[in-house]
């Protein structure tokens, strides 16, 4: 990505800037290796495995451009004006609110933009572009943000906080390994297999992040610990309690595992990423 | 775009309530009338009128919920904090600043996921999305949007400012003609002078926006008249004066006429758009 993206000093300077220290700024990359995992998991594509190589790497990078944007307009002012991000200020903390705003408004084009530079057949690629597209959109993580937004301070049945973490978290983190399988060209019972391993670990993860907040310290977080809970945002912690919710997480993980499954061995790093999502410390 | 939006009653409502807002509330569809008249202009498609009529349907959309996507952020207190659009309360006025930026956040996928439905073959939707993708991102729109923030208040040399709106405005209405040849599957020679039309008018388009805002009166122009001049925004008009601004804006439509020539009578509708965008009154 340091590569691919438009260099620093090129004009407008502040906004490329900003694209930069969005993305560069590290993160756990799972999105990324979930679209490496499933791609190497499936390799139909008769494209070859350079091609196929290739492509992930775009697909990987594109989901990723996705979520950093996504953070970026989540830190700003008017959603959860946040200053801490993985232990450094915030996008508008350091480029200014509209500079931040700018910033994510451009990372969301580019991710499509290196999806349609796969070197793969074109029908896979608009195939891609759909499954991002609907991702990140009011049907997916811009929708699961709205419902968030909108049920702040207000209670959540469980039905209801799952609805809205699928879409806040989980339609990306399925996108993810979608799009590993479309670079692939997984097969019809490949991709089932994916799906049902994707909403697994999207829903796992969520809850992870949920017990995190109230487990986890603000240093090792990387972003400010106990936030939910301050802004009496509901959880699955403080719905189900601590005990259930790594209860709902590791039952998750076994989920996922057998979703798996009939993939054989070549789903190693799938199940290994099912571990890690549920084992993680930040 | 009112068919295929979510409806207004699907959740989140308010999402779905400020994104059919945002789109369906007007203006001139310049960018709509660009891609359908440019892909008329070039009818070479194998698939056949019905499907380039359906594609140029959902290029169209595309590019016009792109630009009410940048509206609708550009509005933003961040931004230039404007409350009225169109005669109507802007996004964030009627929404709130939160809904309004997912609102945007939304409709930029959207636009994406519209072009990859496209009835044509891959290959060209591929071009498609690449082109939007780039006319949207850091290199075009948003792009624009950055140099045009870093300079307020500063000055600005004709160059500096040409080069802001080529990126701000004349990259968006650029993919627009680009769009409706790709759709259409424009010859090579046919995508060259749809091109040199396209900067001729997106450039006209800008000047004469500048000499609407210093002629035209509030009511009229559906926007905030006077506002360029008052936040000390550099303009074709304070850089040029008015009558050699006017002069410039006829120069370049003369310009697109002679650049479509060569595609002979079914280029009317491109001609007669690069008239109303020099006499337009708002």
């Amino acid at each position: 990505m340091d590569n691919w993206l438009v260099p620093a000093d090129r004009e407008p300077t502040a906004l490329h800037e900003a694209m930069r220290y969005a993305v560069l700024g590290g993160g756990k990359r799972v999105r990324a290796l979930l679209v490496y995992a499933a791609g190497q998991t499936c390799l139909n594509n008769p494209a070859g495995a350079t091609a196929v190589e290739a492509g992930l790497d775009r697909a990987a990078a594109a989901v990723e451009l996705i979520h950093a944007y996504s953070l970026v307009h989540d830190d700003l002012p008017c959603m959860d004006d946040d200053a801490l991000r993985r232990g450094q200020p915030t996008a508008h903390i350091r480029f200014g609110e509209a500079t931040a705003m700018l910033a994510g408004d451009a990372l969301q084009p580019l991710a499509f933009e290196w999806l349609a530079e796969m070197p793969i057949a074109p029908a896979l690629i608009v195939q891609a572009v759909h499954t991002l597209a609907v991702a990140a959109g009011s049907r997916g993580m811009a929708g699961g943000q709205a419902i968030d937004l909108a049920h702040v301070g207000l209670g959540m049945t469980q039905p209801e906080l799952e609805n809205m973490h699928a879409l806040k978290t989980g339609a990306m983190l399925e996108a993810s390994v979608m799009l590993g399988g479309i670079v692939a060209a997984a097969s019809s019972p490949q991709r089932q297999a994916l799906r049902s391993y994707a909403r697994a670990i999207g829903l796992a993860f969520q809850i992870v992040d949920d017990i995190l907040d109230v487990t986890a310290d603000t240093a090792v977080l990387g972003k400010t610990a106990g936030k939910d809970q301050a802004d009496n945002k509901p959880t699955y912690v403080s719905l189900l309690g601590l005990e259930p919710a790594r209860e709902l997480a590791a039952g998750l993980r076994r989920q996922a595992h057998e979703a798996i499954a009939p993939l054989g061995g070549a789903a190693a790093n799938l199940a290994a990423l099912a571990d890690f999502i549920v084992a993680r410390e930040r």
